[in-house]
This record gives structure tokens, C-alpha cells and sequence, in this order.
């Protein structure tokens, strides 16, 4: 039950955009992995955007003429709109209607509503409460600050054997709910513990974000963006990964990037049910990422996406939507995707007229028309690399061939496996690049002879 | 019963390639768009062509041995075969046979048969009555003149904000049929008289040519080619426009010009059913107006095709195929297109670090997780626009991604107000190219404030 | 019974990659067709490999400790694991078990085991008969010279008017089985006799390779490798082609090749049921002659492909699975293949001002509105091939268009004949190219000419 109890601690905390919700929440993370807070002011300019007042709520609630509470914030943060700016007085009930939110067609949730970006306030409520209130006037009490303060970004960060990156992005500022948004931080983190036992063993280095959507990418984007153009190799918005079942794959705008294809290897080689989806203007910040001005390879694994599950944006998306297996589901679908990037790379035969002579490098049977399935399976992958492998393709290019035109199903660490085999026999030689630097090189040959 | 009315007084013109129908059927259009007539004399050479002969017929029929009157042009000018040279005599019922046509496949059809290049006569019958000629003998009269004349092209011009043009073309050298060819002229010419209402506020100029097929579209070709290479943006061959039922889009032979995405982007959002047919070296005038020295952009936009139905080049093909309501959809489907023309321009967001701020510009509500389905659609295209226009992608193309991606059934009007709204803010900037000068910008912008 | 005589003849012989029995195959062959033959000595370098020792086999024989003989080579080559070394003695029960191969899953058949590059010895029996094997001691022996010899190649050819060649290579290796691989050097030979017959009259030259498998192109590649890259203009490698039924195309590694073309717009006509592999790693010479330092166009044309059928590479592959009416339709297909290749040219449109007046020259009926079904089909070539002869598609893309679009199933033969009218209209001009000489121009159209 390890993330689950990380759910339960961090699912009553009231996140926002901003405020001590945010900080709370990072703190708590940071207690399974080093996550470190920055704070940008009020007012602070990242290209069309600004960053607003800090928000933290007391109090809120609402009470009907017999002093009846009739809404309280303390039940839960959702029946307070987000960004609700402090308020405290008596209203008729058309003016608190005027100011209340339901959801007509989930008549038992709590909808989920937010004014960032201007003065105002409101309460969410389930829809079939609307009756109880019958009173002419109510008494309106928003205890709250929303004023100059700051907004915070969590970063974590492992260093690789080189400085191109993998970014893994999640977002901190939704209060209650849990596919939407508690699963992303989940699951982040604990792929981020993952990596951390891989440290000092992994190619590439790792960035995990953890910033309010949309002002936290763009802000981070405004700050970083031009290293992270020249550093990121591949990169996936953690979201929505906390449903059972199937997953979903939104590729990056680019559509063919490194991300992309490591990330539909995995799901296809996975055996798990899931579907693609365009990269399209909807979503999460993948729109910022993908934005003409940076265009990173960024796309988003995730389960049910956010729109397609009934509960999402209200109080219903809660604890029931997920579980501890369904979440360390989608931490072993990442690590795949991961391990499929750290494995792939790109060869050239060095050997064109013909084939090389396998048999006496020990690479073939010598007899012929006697074969285990295990050794086919070998001699399939060094005879497939051999064939495809010619200096622009790669591992996942390669295994892609197989598939479709042998019906292979192999991986990417399968292949590589098998690449660096021929690679020791002078067969085929890597090509600098992905990640991939004469040190790592070395590194990687080691780590193999030691496994054995 | 417009449309019906004007079919019923061109019906029964003996039209051809050259001669007084010609001229007739073209008088009488005139009186409902303008239509200038140019005339070039025979021997007139066009490319490989030469312009024949001019044909008039004053009488014609054929007698059996006892005076009675067996075919008779002036019942149906399909009976005589056209450009049938002058006769006279009496002739075996061997020899009649040799110059009688039938079709045993249709056998209360007269066929349609034509002679333009080989002095000859014949005349045409229903095949079921083959069983009345019976006679050894028969008197033969052809009074007609084949002689040195002129040959009629029509044209007509609506002169728009810019020089591009749109092409329209059709035939009048067809005698007595309704499909094909009455349909083509007639709604070439209710589209004209569209187009005269829309004047002034046009982006395109629009040409209509009225050509006896083939000589007619080479003859203008030789002369105005080369301007129409330079100025044709898009165009269409309007011909068998008159069935009742779906359309068919034959498309250019560049095949993906503009003249294709218009039309498929109006036939696509019209919800009625149509087919797809690939440029083939058959049909009409787009064979000469896509030859390789033009390769113009130019398709034809029809209903049920030539070949397509057994009444084809036939007496069958008369009045009971088509109707006002169908012609007048026909006109209707060409002016969906021509909006989509007139609409479609190329943009480029200006604002390429991450996502511009909306709500700032009262292009996005400010509150969260409450809009109207108008609002959800005309965030739609705001936000697709600024994601998609770079420059290259012009407004079908945005259209066909949101619809591919997103499926969303957006028409190219739709975004052309949403993209001068983001173009008012700022946010987008339009491209100069397609029909789009500064004069024209200004033009629209001023027309889309009037219209509020 | 031409070819299965033919197949009597060869299948009894002991073939391997070297040895007397190659050398017997080919001068049994040379019978049918020139067949040249070449020697390169044991040590022979080519790439990575080298010319084994020569092998051949005079007795063979496992008897039980009361003298009955168990296995004997004289009652089936492929007793003898291929190229078991000398050897002569008594071994134990358990000694004999470790060089004896059974298909347990093919409990009646012997298996095909060979080991060209290790010194071993082996025998194969039916798993059925394992049983029998129940004595402590066996008397092995084995009578063959496995010494410095040579290896044998042979090679046929036929010059053209042109030095562009079409290579067809099989191979010789295989002992007594039918379809893989007797089938191949008797459909190559029957093709190689059809050609013979087409002397003086062909475009191309023709190359005809009998060689061990993998060694043999390997060598023949070493030394005229270079030469093959300028001249082979589609090469098929003849396997497997003795199966009744449908037909195997594996296509080259480029894909796209002529050779692929060709042999897919014949496949395609044929109406026979045919299905298209890509190319892949495992299979036969096409890997070497399509590795990356020759990339020849080369494919390979067979019926059921090596691997798809349960007798493959056992005793099972005998004389029942092939007949005389099945070899010869292999080559019928072979010779639709060649005569695609023979017939198929580029031509461009001279004509390019709108459509050429074919009626003038004879090419088009002077009436309209009646034609035959034949006249229909010679104006449709004619018209096609004006449309889309651009100087860069050949006849077979003509006639791909033709199908795709028009829905006509034209052959390139027929193509080619009414391009030749048009060229002698000079409304096109051959491009010179793939085998088109002023010379071969020439010829053809004599060749035509005297056809009538």
C-alpha cells in the first residue's frame, strides 16, 4: 500500500495554482524523493502570462438565515471555486445563485471550477442539493488571502552518464481529486524512485517537473526553454495515469519523435490494451511544451485520459477511480518506455558484401537444420540487425521491421542485447548520438561483461 | 421553375459545334447573366486542331418508297447525325442501312452520334423500329449548309478585389438532352448570377466560358492559356449537374490543388453523399485545361457522371432526369464551394512561446469548467487556429486536421471568422498570397465589422 | 513428361556445395542448355568466407552388432548428414545417439542436416525407427574424401541488343529433394530453353547462375560483383518453384525495383493467386546479391516459399509434390516476367498543348458515339498513355495507373504495342534508358512492322 499512503496524505491538502497547498504537497513528496522548491513572485512575466496573487484559504462556508451551514470548505476544498477571492457578508439567494456551481447532469458532485485570472468568488455544490436552498438571504464567508505572494515549482533531477535528457512533467495544483490530478504526481515520483536505484547505470539524464498547469510550464518554459530544446531527447506529461485497464498514448506534436516511438515500442510489445492519440490544442502541458518556439518531443502515457471518464473535473473522481496495482501499473509502463529508450541506439554494419560468416565467431550453429527456439530467436536478431541496421535506423526501427514484416515480437533490450554482441565482433559499431558518447560507450560494454 | 423555364426554351435547339444554336442558346443565357460572343472563322488553327466547317440545318428527313415520312429532324434533332453533310437523292435500303445508327442495348433510345471531322450523313433511330424499313427504296434529304463559318465561344467576367481568377466551364455544342448537355450552361449561369449579387465583394475574379467542347476549350486555350496559367487559382468544368441524388468529384490531374481541397472540404461538410473519381484521360474539358503545357487547377464538380447513367448520349437523357430542385442544389453545392474559395486564406500565429492568454483578450472564459457548447466551438477554433496556422497551412487545412484529429465538422467560413479575430488581436497575421493583398485585408475586415 | 524426366535424371545424385555430384547435375543440364562450368579451389577467399574442402562420398553405412545394416547412404543421400567427415569404427549406443538427427515432429521423415564449416560426422534417420537402435555397439563407416579439391559453379548466358542483363541464379547444393531444391535448376533451365528460342530478338541479355547456396553467389559476387551492380537491371533468384497452386513473390530489398515491377505486373494479371513477401533476412541468394555493397535488383519468384511446407528440408520433399504441369506453369510465369521486362520502356508525350487530334492520323473512329469493345480498348491505350507518358513512368506504371484508376486491367505488352503506333505518329519518343538503344529502337520496330 506504499503509493496509497501517499494518496491519503496528500489527497485532503487544498492545491492551487499557488499557496501553501503546493509547498505542503512538494514537502511531502520530497520524502521520497529530493524535490527542490522555487518561487517566483507575483507579477513575474513569462512570455503572454503573468504570475498571479498567492491564494490560501482559512475558511469558507456558507449559511442559510437559521445559521444552518449549508456548505462548508472544510468538508471539502472542491465546494469552494478555486482562486475565490476573500468575501464576508450577507447575500440574497439570487445573488448566491449567481455564484454557485453544479452540475446538473452528475446531480451527486461537487463540480470542479476555477477563476484564476479574475476577482471573483463562487461555491460548488451537488446539483440535487439546489433544493435546501429555499431562504431568502445567506451568509457568505470566505476567509481567505489572495495577494502578493509566489508561485512554486518543484524540480528533481539525476544526473546520467550523459547531459541529454528525459523530461517527466506532472502538475501540483488540483486540490481533492484523484485521477485528476493526484495519479500524475504518484506515479512521477515513483518512477522518479525507480531511477534513483538505476542511478550511476542510466545513459541519459532525468528531469521531473512538477509545476501548476499551464503558468508553471510556461513559466519553467520561459526560464529553461532553450536548454531544454537543446538537452531534452524525449519527454511524457505524467497524467491521468491511475485508472485500471488499458492505456492511452497522446503523441507529441511532432508526431515521429524519439518519445513517441519508444513510448508505442513499450505499449505495443506490452501486450496491454491501449490507443494513440493525436497531439491536438486539448490537454495538459504537452501544448506548451510542443509550442512552435520549442517544439520538445513531448508527448503523454497516461490511462483514461482526462474528458473520457465521466467523474473527471469533480468531486466523484476520488479514491474508488484508483488503486495501489493500478497505479504501480503505471510506473512499470513507464520504466518500460524508459528502459526502452536507455536500451535504444544506432548501429552501422561494418560488414556490406554479403553476409559475414557467423558460424565462426561463434554467432551461428554450425550445424545446419538443427535449431532450438532460443537460438533462432538469436540468430533472428543478429540476422535482422545485420540486414537493417545501416547507420540511420534504430534499435526500435529495427525491432519495428522485424514486426512488421517478420511478425517478430522483440524489444528494443532484446535487440541490443544482441547488437552488442556483433558490436564486440566488429560487426556492427554504434553511432554516436542519442546519448551515446565514447565515455557511455564504455560504461555500457563494462556493465554487460559484468552481467554476464 | 426559373431554371426549368430557361431549360425549356434552350431544349430543343439543334446545337453543335459551330452554327446558329450556338449562337441562339448563348442570346438567350444572355438574358440572364452577360455573355460576350467571340467568333472564329473556320481554319482557324488551334494547337493540333483546326476549326471545321460551320453546320446549319433547315431540314432533314427520310422517305420509304410510298412518300411516307419515316424520320424527320425537326421531330428530334438527335435524328440526324450531327454535322451531317447536304444529301439528296434516293437510296438502297442497303445503303440507308450503312448510314443508320441504333442502339439494340436501348432500343427506344435514338442514339447521339456525331461527324465532325469526316464529311459524312447518316441519321439516327430508335432500334425497334428497324422492322419499319422495309422498303427496297428510299428518298434521302439532308438541307443543310457545311461550309466555310465561324465558330461561337461565350464568355463571361465578374472582375473581384484580385486578378486570380476562378474558372468555370461548360459546353453548348450538345443538341437535344438534358443531363448532358443542358445542365452544364444552365448552372453555370445561376452561379454567375450568384456571383453577380456577391460583386464588389469578392476576393476572386470569376470567369465563365460557354465552349463547344474540346475545339472550343483548345481554341481558347491557344489564345488565353498562358493568362490562364498565371491567373487561375482554381476551377471547375460544370457538366452533368443535373441529377437529383449525390454529387461526384472528378479531381484535377495535380490531383491535391486547390481546386480538389475546395471542393472536397464543401462536398465533406455538406453531409451529402458524394464519390471521389481520380483525373482519368475521359471526360470533358479537363483533359485539355490539365494538359502538361497548363495544368491548370482544375476539377469537375458534378452529379451523376457521364457514362455513369444508361441514358447517357441518348434521347433518354430528357427533361424527366432533372428538376428545378435539383439544379438548383447543383447551383447551391457550386456556391458552398466557392464560399470555401473566398473564405480560405493562410495564417500564421505570432505568438509562439507556449499558448497566448485568451482570457485576457476575452477570447477564453475566465472561469474554469463551465462553458456553453457556442463557447466550447469557438474556443475550438481559436485554439486549433493559433496550434495549427504556420504559415503554410491554410484555413481547409486547419479544417481537415481538427476534423481528422479532433472530429470536428468545421467549415472553412467558421474559421475564417474566428482566424480575423485572433488576426484583430494580433495573434495571427495573415499571409500574403492566395487572392490576399493588402486592399483585399482591408476590404474583408471592413465588410466582417459591418456585418457586426 | 520433358521436365519430369529431367528431374529423374537429377534427383538420385548426392549434390552438396562441392563435389562430383554438382559437377554431374550440371553436365546433365548442359544437356538442356549451355552450361559453363567454373572451378575455384578450396581456400578461395570471397568476403568473410573462404572455399571449403571438396567432399564426396562413395559409401556410408551404420550396422547393429550383428552386422544388419541400419542406415545405409546407397538407399538415400540424405542418410548422410552433408559433409560428414571420413570415419570408420565402433561406437557406443550412446556415442552413435549424439551424431544422429531425428524430427521427432516428423516421425517418418529424414531429416536434411548438414555441416559445411565444422569436421563432424552425423547420420539422419525417421524418428519412428529410433527404437531399432538398441544394440551397445555400432560399426559406423564412412567412405568419403573431405580434401583440398574445388568448388564448381556454372553459368549460362545470352546476349541481347543491349549489355543490360536479367539475372536468374538457383542453386545446386541440395541432394535428393524435390522442391527445394530440384525445382529451381529445372524451372531455370526450361526458362533459360525459352529464351534460347527467343534469340536475336531480345532487348536484354540474360544471365543464368547455377551456384551452391550462399558460398556460390557469394563468390560469384566476390569476382563479378562490380560488374552485376552496372548491368543487372532485375534478377530473380528461382527456389522452390514446383508446387501446384498459387505463387510466392519475395521482393527485393529496395522494394521497389524493376525487378519488382515487373514481376508484380505480371502476378497481378495473371489472375492466378499469388501473395508478396517482403523482403527479409532469411531465404536464399537474394541476400547476398541485394547486401549493401551491391543492392541488385533482385527478387525471387516462387510458388509455396521454403519453410511453408511441412516436408521442407526432409526426405517428405519428394517426387509427389510436384508434377510435370506444375513445373511448366512455373515457367510459363517466369516467361510473362520476362516478356513484362522485354516489353516495358519509358516514353514522353510530344504532344503537350491539350490532346493531340487522333482521328486525323487514323488513331481514333471518325464517329462518335459508336465504338466496339476492341476499338474501345486500342483507344484506351492510346489515350492513357498520351495522358501519362511524362518521360519518367514506364508502360508498367501506365498500366498501373490504368488499373487503379480506370479500373482496366491492361497488360504492358499490349501497352507497348500501341505505344509504338504512337511513336511512329511521333506523338511519343522513347526514352533512352533500360536497354533502349538507337539500335534496339531499330530492331523492335522492324520486328513489329514484320508482325503486322
Amino acid at each position: 500500500m506504499q503509493m496509497m499512503e501517499l494518496f491519503d496524505r496528500l489527497y485532503p491538502i487544498n492545491r492551487s495554482i499557488t499557496g501553501d497547498g503546493v509547498r505542503e504537497t512538494l514537502r511531502i513528496l520530497n520524502e521520497y524523493a529530493p524535490i527542490a522548491q522555487t518561487e517566483y513572485p507575483t507579477g513575474t512575466v513569462c512570455f503572454d502570462w503573468t504570475v498571479p496573487k498567492e491564494w490560501n484559504v482559512r475558511a469558507a462556508y456558507v449559511k442559510d438565515g437559521s445559521g444552518r451551514v449549508l456548505i462548508d470548505f472544510s468538508r471539502n476544498n472542491l465546494h469552494l471555486m478555486g482562486y475565490s477571492a476573500p468575501f464576508r457578508g450577507f447575500v440574497s439567494r439570487e445573488q448566491l445563485m449567481a455564484h454557485l456551481h453544479t452540475r446538473e447532469d452528475l446531480p451527486d458532485a461537487i463540480p470542479y471550477v476555477i477563476s484564476y485570472y479574475r476577482e471573483d468568488w463562487g461555491f460548488c455544490v451537488e446539483h440535487r442539493r439546489l433544493p435546501e436552498f429555499t431562504d431568502d438571504w445567506y451568509e457568505v464567508v470566505i476567509d481567505a488571502d489572495l495577494a502578493d505572494g509566489r508561485m512554486t515549482i518543484g524540480e528533481g533531477f539525476i544526473q546520467g552518464r550523459t547531459d541529454e535528457e528525459i523530461l517527466l512533467s506532472t502538475y501540483v495544483c488540483h486540490p481533492s481529486m484523484a485521477i485528476n490530478e493526484l495519479s500524475g504526481p504518484l506515479v512521477q515520483t515513483f518512477v522518479y524512485r525507480y531511477l534513483l536505484e538505476r542511478q550511476g547505470d542510466l545513459k541519459y539524464s532525468y528531469r521531473f517537473l512538477y509545476v501548476p498547469e499551464t503558468i508553471g510550464s510556461l513559466l519553467y518554459l520561459s526560464r529553461h526553454g532553450d536548454d531544454l530544446k537543446r538537452r531534452v531527447a524525449a519527454g511524457y506529461v505524467v497524467t491521468c495515469a491511475g485508472h485500471d485497464g488499458g492505456f492511452t498514448y497522446k503523441r507529441s506534436k511532432r508526431g515521429d519523435t524519439l518519445a513517441d516511438k519508444a513510448a508505442l515500442h513499450a505499449l505495443e510489445r506490452s501486450g496491454k490494451p491501449f490507443k494513440t492519440v493525436e497531439w491536438n490544442p486539448f490537454g495538459s502541458d504537452e501544448r506548451q511544451y510542443c509550442s512552435e518556439a520549442f517544439r520538445l518531443p513531448v508527448g503523454s502515457l497516461m490511462r483514461t485520459m482526462y474528458g473520457e471518464y465521466p467523474e473527471y473535473h469533480t468531486s466523484l473522481d476520488d479514491r474508488s477511480l484508483l488503486s495501489e496495482r493500478s497505479l504501480q501499473d503505471s510506473v512499470a509502463m513507464y520504466a518500460d518506455v524508459i528502459e526502452t529508450l536507455e536500451a535504444n541506439e544506432i548501429y552501422a554494419c561494418t560488414h556490406l558484401h554479403g553476409e559475414p560468416k557467423l558460424d565462426k565467431r561463434g554467432l551461428y550453429p554450425y550445424t545446419g537444420g538443427t535449431r532450438s527456439k532460443a537460438e533462432q530467436r538469436k540468430v533472428s536478431a543478429i540476422t535482422w540487425l545485420l540486414a537493417f541496421s545501416d547507420g540511420e535506423r534504430d534499435l526500435i526501427g529495427v525491432a519495428d521491421k522485424m514486426n512488421a514484416i517478420g511478425g517478430m515480437n522483440v524489444t528494443c533490450r532484446e535487440l541490443r542485447e544482441a547488437a552488442e554482441m556483433l558490436k564486440a565482433h566488429s560487426l556492427l559499431r554504434r553511432i554516436a548520438g542519442s546519448g551515446s558518447e565514447a565515455e557511455a560507450e564504455a560504461a555500457y560494454v563494462l556493465e554487460m561483461q559484468a552481467r554476464g
